[in-house]
């Protein structure tokens, strides 16, 4: 059996999440496995290397499927990219080592969240970009970012409800970067909960509203509670950038 | 009477073009004048610094229209903006001196026209670039398009049949940069014929993939016939950007 890697690109505008669903027509992993079937004549199990949520987009995801099918990488990479619809597209198609599993191996991940604020909609972001007209303080946001570096129980700023899996993730970097309107959150770490890019994002708005003092973050961290954290900000403002393997 | 100045974004892509027209439904000024219509209680004829075409976008139209009506311009624009579908939004909305004239005073224009450079598609570029596969020699394309600048006749480059209106024009800048697969096409220039943008950048793509000689460029100019320029690449990679007042 082959073991073949994915680089995946796409605008979760229209779709239902990642993560194929029995109630869901339209997931990233339904449309993809349906055609890997169809492709390769037999069953297919098509594993991501985390799911995104409905409406979240990627620009790198990568995920890897174990197949008998005899074409070439350049045939799967063609084929695919003709029967895709035009908001999924394959970046690159590699032939992986027999033990690459795109989630468990998985050592970073890289996302990036856009804000657009302005008190005017900007139509070109409209699919991609929070509106967020209120004055935000980015020196503010910046240093209640530094609190989040390292690693913590980020329990506060998960969705999840209790469960037995750790909450304990690592934050590399948090840029915050200002062009006009335009303010780009970019989170790099070694993984990331349910929701958790959103809600961090939202509390540090927050923040730059003058919300929350920016040297509060380590309680909200501290709490453990849901409660204490910003909130859950929109789906379409988040794009998973890169997922990083050693 | 007050005379009005819009600044206005749109993305192309679902309309026919700027120019109202009894046979389309869906045009940029048609949509806007059937709103300002109906805010203002009168008809109103919206004038546009040019049309843009059907799937052409807009960073920086800028139209006007005469009004008696009383509502402040920060008034006008929230009513614009709450009404306007999601693809088109006015910037800026501001009273304008008497004899204003979006279109007989504008002294230049500012055009972008994106191509993304690669087999593989950018499914966040698919409305905004056009796609175009071909190796291109960027210093090439950027030696042609220094023959380009200058007061010419630009009769070769257009669309537009026999006609008594001149053909001259003078472009200011053109520059071509290159970012990964992206390469933008920046024209600054004093006004820009029927289908000129869309011609120039045909013609570019074609030095650039080895199918004409950059020293040519000068004859093509001097023949006037259309023949001899490039092909006309599609609306959809072609931006307005801005028009420039004195």
């Amino acid at each position: 059996m082959r073991n073949i890697r994915l680089l995946l690109q796409y605008e979760g505008t229209r779709y239902q999440g990642w993560q194929r669903q029995e109630s869901a027509e339209n997931t990233i992993q339904g449309k993809l496995e349906k055609l890997l079937g169809q492709m390769c004549g037999e069953v297919i199990e098509l594993q991501g290397s985390g799911r995104t949520d409905a409406g979240v987009h990627a620009k790198g995801q990568v995920a890897n499927f174990r197949t008998s099918c005899s074409m070439s990488v350049e045939e799967m990479q063609k084929y695919m990219n003709t029967y895709l619809p035009q908001d999924i597209a394959v970046i690159e198609v590699a032939e992986a080592s027999e033990r690459f599993h795109s989630r468990l191996n998985a050592v970073g991940k890289c996302y990036r969240y856009q804000v657009w604020n302005s008190e005017v909609s900007n139509v070109f972001l409209r699919r991609y970009a929070l509106e967020y007209p209120q004055a935000l303080d980015v020196e503010a946001m910046r240093k209640a970012s530094a609190y989040l570096l390292g690693e913590h129980d980020f329990k506060a700023f998960t969705s999840t409800k209790k469960g037995k899996k750790s909450t304990v993730r690592r934050i590399d970097e948090i840029r915050i970067e200002q062009e006009g309107a335009l303010i780009t959150f970019t989170f790099q770490g070694n993984g990331f909960l349910y929701h958790m890019v959103r809600i961090l994002v939202g509390t540090l708005l927050e923040v730059g509203r003058g919300l929350r003092d920016p040297d509060t973050m380590l309680e909200v961290i501290a709490s453990k509670n849901r409660e204490n954290a910003g909130e859950l900000v929109a789906a379409k403002g988040l794009t998973l950038v890169r997922v990083n393997y050693s």
